[in-house]
């Protein structure tokens, strides 16, 4: 599980390097936004719900994951940036494994099935947009990038097998591939958010 | 009161909302911004206090309060956007509320005089200000409208009230009053806040 | 230590201030993002660690300090915008007591030696950047700018003392002193952070 929470934060943490490259910021930029979007999401949930301070900042495998990620993207940057669509599918797994784990802790920490579920979607989505926020962007998930719902639906599903009564590990399986199947279909069929209709309103 | 609250976060949730369309984001996009507007506020009141998780989490109501905002303007914003002029007339109502709210709140978990008038004044602008840095826009807040005065108002007259001994039901109600109409008189005679004057130091 | 401390948030506070009065933002924007730059990084820290609330809403000398500079500031910007060169300096004495007290208060609340010095930087250059997103820009400290590096770096030798078992007061000075000269010479001699080479990756 830490493994799967690794790899998930690494993969995160190299999507807000990149970012920060892309705006020509300086290799301190490249760190930070590389850690807001790895740890960011779970930041978020653990302050809301008082888990604090955070496990990652217990951990330093959890703070060396970004780092380590970070220096890689300032590197080798033109590498990782033409591999950026295979990058793309890891962090669906990351998105997966971080939407379920951070359900589950909602429920641990006595909040119930629906904000739960909403916690594990922050967790999910929370450091992507801190990223976007600190690069001075509208964050990407309001675009019309179909990357929220996955992760909500796979936080719901690992929250309504835990209410129902099974047992965690598959479960969190499920909700993962649920949330994992959703996304990967939306990114190769190039499914959208829905639109607002009609002229913007005045 | 939580009839309030509610009428509250539903207003402020509209208002969010409103923004996406006209960002021309996402649906969920809609929905984010219509939650943070309604509840970013008193998320970041009871962050700061360390009253966590926020009691809009634990409260099924709290939660579905900005969806339904968000669904509706989804749907309908050529019709809100429209009635906008009336909804500010609700959102006041919601300011003061909330103003109100958060200074008693903070007051309850052993917080001074001065900080929890500005706590208020937090509660009532904080999702505004969250809705505005999400939507990559500078705070309207910041813009020489005239809306946190009046909550930092309607927040000191409540703690002042209270200080002094005061039974909570009159003091909260003239707190709210007094945001309340200094709101609609700064709206219906177009007061601004006070601007640097001068050329912009280099 | 409290007189350092008012001094940093006052200086903090000023810089805030003047960043509202050039985007043309109204008196209460400057008292906010005086308000923010100078206790921001310390709400980041606090809240991080869960020491809420915050000490700063505990003291009403520490809300004080960044209203008085915003309104110093709404009122003599152009005499403080020139003198801002020397500001700066000010402000690096405000940073290495920021990052020091920072790394401490983290170790304290029992963090281990990477984390606090990551949250005695964060206490450093927090507020800065939370006043850069909410006035609508990429913050300063991703752009080149050495502000950070010594800040982590004093932080650091306050942590790396600390846990040697050297005596508090005399490891606070040396942190400090290591982030106020590298500061100060990065400010002399122009030093930039290192950016990434090579064209942006797509």
């Amino acid at each position: 599980m830490v493994v799967l929470d690794l790899v998930g934060i690494f993969v995160f943490a190299i999507s807000g390097a990149l970012v920060a490259v892309r705006k020509e910021l300086d290799l301190f930029a490249v760190l930070v936004l590389a850690g807001t979007t790895g740890l960011g999401g779970g930041f978020l949930r653990d302050v809301l719900i008082g888990a604090t301070p955070p496990a990652a900042l217990a951990d330093w495998r959890y703070l060396l994951a970004p780092i380590g990620a970070g220096l890689l993207t300032f590197f080798f940057h033109p590498t990782l940036g033409r591999l950026e669509r295979r990058v793309t599918v890891f962090d669906a797994f990351g998105l997966a494994v971080f939407c379920v784990a951070g359900a589950v802790k909602a429920l641990e920490y006595g909040l119930g099935p629906l904000p739960a579920a909403l916690l594990g979607m922050v967790t999910g989505i929370g450091g992507g947009m801190l990223r976007d926020v600190l690069a001075g962007r509208v964050p990407v998930v309001f675009r019309g990038e179909l990357y929220a719902t996955p992760a909500l639906a796979g936080g719901g599903v690992a929250v309504v097998g835990i209410e129902l009564g099974a047992p965690l590990l598959p479960v969190a399986v499920a909700g993962a591939a649920v949330c994992l199947v959703w996304r990967l279909l939306a990114l190769w069929r190039g499914w959208q958010a829905p639109m607002p209709t009609g002229p913007a309103s005045v």
